[in-house]
């Protein structure tokens, strides 16, 4: 069974406002079985919904709208409606006294405006709403059910689970999703691992998507009840990860500060830090993380070459002979940042984030990690492209990463393939 | 003139991910005179994906296309594209030299999927990507122009504005938005101020948003031509900086970051950061800005008390008796990293960030900031809502926000407002 969903407003379409409604419904629609086909954003134009209703009524089971129940001159969904049904709006007393009553309890009067929000298209059910003045609406277009929502996204979610889920038919197949995060290849290199699990039509579903280099891939399966589904979906997720192998940071919404946190809370071992072109980013995205004092002490952004000096004791020799964003200076950052802060392991990244100040030497984009622990300390040369924040992100991620395979120690050997 | 917007995704219709990319577009689009018709996310399907670009291009004179451009298997814009236009898929050979280069330069070999990236519709033109490697597609498809865009949004706004703008017409009926950015009050403070400008109808338009406590008010002047347009948006950004006052930061884009570095570097100032629940946050702000070497020295990430006394020199007897999250402590900070980092300012933030870890005299969200400088020490309670990342979020503006009054010396003696 499957969904369209309809999301109604000016200030969507004008990006005054983001669509969030559609995002938590096919979500929802998703964990009761039912896959969403497509979502659109349409303005507040009476004869503009009718007409989506009526095509996505051909297409699909499930019609979900939100938005344009309002008071006001521009909210038209009801209207809408109407059309595509061929109905009349017709007042429902029931809900029109609702309506004043929800005013009265607030001491106020009920403005004539208000009024529309009890009229229904003839044949409609009314969906109560018992935190806000707008009824939802429940009819037949076709041989689809549509629901109509409020916008106002906690009064459409109490409605979708009290008014939507009890009115959906109970036999429904399953869907059950994975996702798999990976970390230090490019996507097209992990896709190539994987490629026959992605095929179009394959079950379960398989794809990929990136972001700063972190990847995601996700196992969609589908089948008659949860159990099927979630059997399917996990023998794929095993294939998966033993494919990708050791670039695989973990499961769900795994991040790689969330990950290093635990290995590191699990051994009992301190993270300190020494930033230059990430200015305190990796301490941030250490610190994301909740019960992030059990392990991580702290550290020093030194920015300025004064404070690679005074602060963590990064001889002026190195930066003479090698600059501020050299292999040496990365080491010579986490050995100081571990010996000062006494932590068991410590993290550096210097580069060149841009706009500004790549030379053809030193281009923007190149970064160096480095990271001193108990056996030593290793460092990598990266060169990343895309513009100051993604380079900023990528080197925050790919010193983190470095830390991730240390603590892994099986995996630590092909570490050079991570480029 | 008005545009339709393709997202295309499996993970952006199953509510994987949410589609940031088309509120980006249309808002841009409209700062251009271009009226967003209607927004539609689509699964990766390339029958799906060419019936909907045949429908937009019908109804519209543009056509926005982001998503779906990647090597992998599901990767099937171009080919919905090429569908819609009864046009085959041939090979670009410089699209493939300049993906070759791409992947060389890194020291990487380019996949045989990476080809698909350099083939297009016939009659089609190349917009070239310079941060990734997927290039968009620019074409047409009855009387509408079609421009496809990756879906990584750093890549997507960049060939949009490289790519796509100057392929626009340039006579168009101007729209002129104006954005006056304000931090320090709440959502609803703000609003009351302005309450009247921001009817429904009004001419310009009024609208406000806010994120992590940065509010946006967007003015948007509709007139015959660009000078009247910009002459009535002029008029009532005018009139809303006046009636919002001291809590204006700027225009545009401004971000706390950028104007406190502006005015540093105006005043040849430098700064450091003492950050204990922030982990690395205002720093990270900081130096998002291209240039902040100019007066960021760098700080000390304090996430252990350790740090804070040998690092900062917070004296035992302030953490004994008020604790890390107190004005002492937060005072202690600010000055300890004014004096060891020989800076002009110091910021430093302390507090309890949750979800764990509060008390009933210091709850989740309790945060301390405070600020050293040539004149002294000053130091702010907070208490914030939210999860974890808007309390650290809220945390490192309100520091920088303290640097931003103390900076301009006219407005500081409003200071106390700034709850």
């Amino acid at each position: 069974m499957n969904a369209v969903i309809l999301a109604i407003g000016d200030e969507l379409v004008s990006g005054a406002s983001s669509d969030t409604n559609s995002t938590y419904l096919s979500r929802e629609l998703a964990a009761l079985g039912i896959a969403t086909r497509s979502v659109h954003v349409l303005r507040d134009d009476a004869d503009a919904i009718a007409a989506e209703i009526n095509r996505a009524a051909a297409a699909a089971d499930f019609l979900l709208i939100t938005g344009g129940l309002g008071p006001t001159a521009d909210d038209l969904t009801r209207h809408g409606l109407a059309r595509a049904m061929g109905a009349e709006l017709v007042l429902n007393e029931p809900s029109l006294e609702r309506i004043e009553a929800f005013f009265a309890k607030r001491g106020r009067t009920m403005r004539a405006g208000n009024r529309i929000q009890a009229m229904f298209p003839e044949a409609a059910e009314v969906l109560e709403n018992d935190i806000g003045t707008a009824p939802g609406i429940a009819a037949v277009v076709g041989s689809a059910r549509v629901f109509v929502l409020p916008g106002v996204p906690q009064e459409m979610r109490r409605m979708f689970k009290r008014g939507v889920v009890p009115r959906l038919p109970r036999e429904r197949s399953a869907i059950v999703q994975r996702v798999v995060r990976c970390f230090g290849a490019g996507e097209s290199d992990v896709a190539a691992k994987i490629d026959d699990l992605m095929e179009r039509g394959a079950e379960p579903e398989v794809g990929i998507t990136v972001s700063s280099g972190l990847i995601s891939i996700r196992i969609t399966a589908h089948a008659g009840n949860p159990e099927d589904a979630e059997r399917r979906a996990t023998i794929v997720a095993q294939e998966v990860k033993r494919r990708v192998g050791h670039l695989v940071i973990g499961e769900g919404s795994a991040t790689l500060a969330a990950v290093v946190g635990s290995a590191l809370r699990e051994a009992r071992q301190t993270l300190a830090t020494a930033e230059s072109c990430t200015g305190g980013l990796i301490g941030a995205l250490v610190t994301e993380v909740p019960g992030a004092s059990d392990y991580f002490l702290g550290g020093i952004v030194a920015y300025a070459n004064d404070v690679k000096r005074a602060g963590l004791g990064v001889p002026e020799a190195v930066l003479e002979k090698h600059g501020a964003v050299s292999e040496p200076a990365a080491t010579a950052m986490a050995e100081g940042c571990r010996q000062r802060l006494q932590s068991h392991w410590a993290l550096s990244a210097t580069g060149i984030a841009g706009p500004r100040g790549g030379t053809p030497d030193k281009p923007v984009g190149l970064v160096f990690v480095a990271l001193a622990g108990p056996a030593g300390t290793r460092a990598e040369r990266h060169v990343f492209s895309g513009d100051r924040e993604v380079i900023r992100r990528r080197s925050a991620r790919a010193a983190l990463d470095l830390l991730r395979r240390a603590l892994r120690p099986d995996t630590t050997a092909s570490g050079d393939e991570h480029g």
